[in-house]
C-alpha cells in the first residue's frame, strides 16, 4: 500500500455523528474491522482488548437511554446500527506490576492502538465511527454483562454515514506545533 | 483504500528490533509520519500529543545508555538511527476534570491512536518501528529538555530494518476469543 493512499484515508476519516438508522451494517464488513484490531501491537503481546459488538436494538436503545452521562448530548447515537464496547482484561500481572514501576498505563496506549486499528478499517469499508468516552462504565457493564475485573474504556460507534455528515474536518495543529527536532521546544 | 491492503499492511507490521545503523531515515519519510499522526482523532480534539524526533547519534546513545529501565536489554536499540519521543502535554482542562468523572485517562487512548497513525505510516514506507515502553521517564525528559508538566508516554524506534528481521510473527488470540456478539461472553 503507498503511504499516499493511507494518509488520505486517515485525512478523511471523521468522527461520524449522522448515521443511516436503517442500513445495517454486513457482518463480513464488521468481520474485517474486527480483524484489523486483532492485528495490532500490544505491551507484551498481551492482547488485553476485548470486544462487545452491540446491533440489537433494544440494547443500543438502553446504551443510549441509560448508559451515557450527563452534560453532553448525543442525540445522533441512537441512530447508529451498531456501538462496540471497546474492553480491557486486565487480569495480568503485566498490567498490575509494570504501571507501579514505569507510572505508565501500557494497556490503555493498547486500547487506543486497538480502537484505531478498527476505525481505520471502518473507513477504508465505507463507514463511519465515532469514539465515545462520555459514558457511565458500569451501567455499560452491567448492560452487557462485562464482568468487574474488565475495563470497558470506549464506546464506538459504527454505521453508514448519512449523505453530507461527512462534510465538516476538525482543524488539526501544524506540524511544526506538535514535531520537534532533537529537542523539546516551547512554543 | 481497499480494506484488503490495509489488513495487509497492519498485518507485516512486527515490532522491529533489528535495524540498517547506518541508513539514516529521509526526512521527507519522518515527514509523512508525523502527518500521519497529527491527522488522528482526539478527545475533544485536544490533540495533546508531541513528538520530539532524535536522530542525533550523542542523544540516540545517551536514550540507549541511561535512560531505560533494567531488566529487560534492548541492545539492538542502539542500531536504531531514530527514536521518537511520545508525549502528551497535559495542560488542558479536559485532562484533568474528565478523568475524575470518568475514571478513564483518554489521553492514553489519544497516544496509542496517535502513536499507531505513525507506525502505520512508517510501515507503508517500508520503515521499522517498535513500541517501546520500558524507559525511565525521567531521564528521557531530561536528556530532551521536555517539561514537567508533559508526560512521555512511549519511545518509538523508527529505522530501515536489517534484511529477514521482519520474519516472525507474534501470534495472536482468534477473532473468537476478543470479539463477542450482544453480550461479553466469559471462555
Amino acid at each position: 500500500m503507498e503511504i499516499h493512499d493511507l494518509v488520505k484515508l486517515m485525512g478523511s476519516r471523521r468522527s461520524c455523528r449522522s448515521y443511516l438508522r436503517n442500513m445495517q451494517v454486513e457482518k463480513s464488513k464488521i468481520d474485517e474491522c474486527i480483524e484489523a484490531l486483532r492485528l495490532a501491537p500490544s505491551a507484551c503481546n498481551r492482547q488485553p482488548w476485548r470486544l462487545v459488538v452491540v446491533s440489537d436494538r433494544s440494547s443500543l436503545d438502553k446504551i443510549c437511554s441509560e448508559c451515557l452521562l450527563p452534560g453532553l448530548p448525543m442525540p445522533w447515537l441512537k441512530d447508529a446500527p451498531t456501538i462496540v464496547a471497546l474492553c480491557l482484561d486486565l487480569d495480568f500481572v503485566t498490567h498490575k506490576i509494570a504501571p507501579i514501576i514505569s507510572g505508565l498505563q501500557y494497556q490503555m496506549i493498547d486500547a487506543g492502538i486497538a480502537g484505531e486499528h478498527f476505525v481505520l478499517a471502518a473507513e477504508a469499508q465505507g463507514l463511519g465511527t465515532c469514539w465515545i468516552g462520555w459514558f457511565n462504565e458500569k451501567k455499560v457493564r452491567k448492560l452487557l454483562d462485562i464482568p468487574r475485573r474488565v475495563r470497558v474504556v470506549s464506546l464506538i460507534s459504527l454505521g453508514y454515514p448519512s449523505p453530507g455528515s461527512n462534510a465538516n474536518a476538525s482543524s488539526r495543529l501544524s506540524p511544526k506545533e506538535i514535531a520537534f527536532q532533537h529537542k523539546w521546544k516551547d512554543l
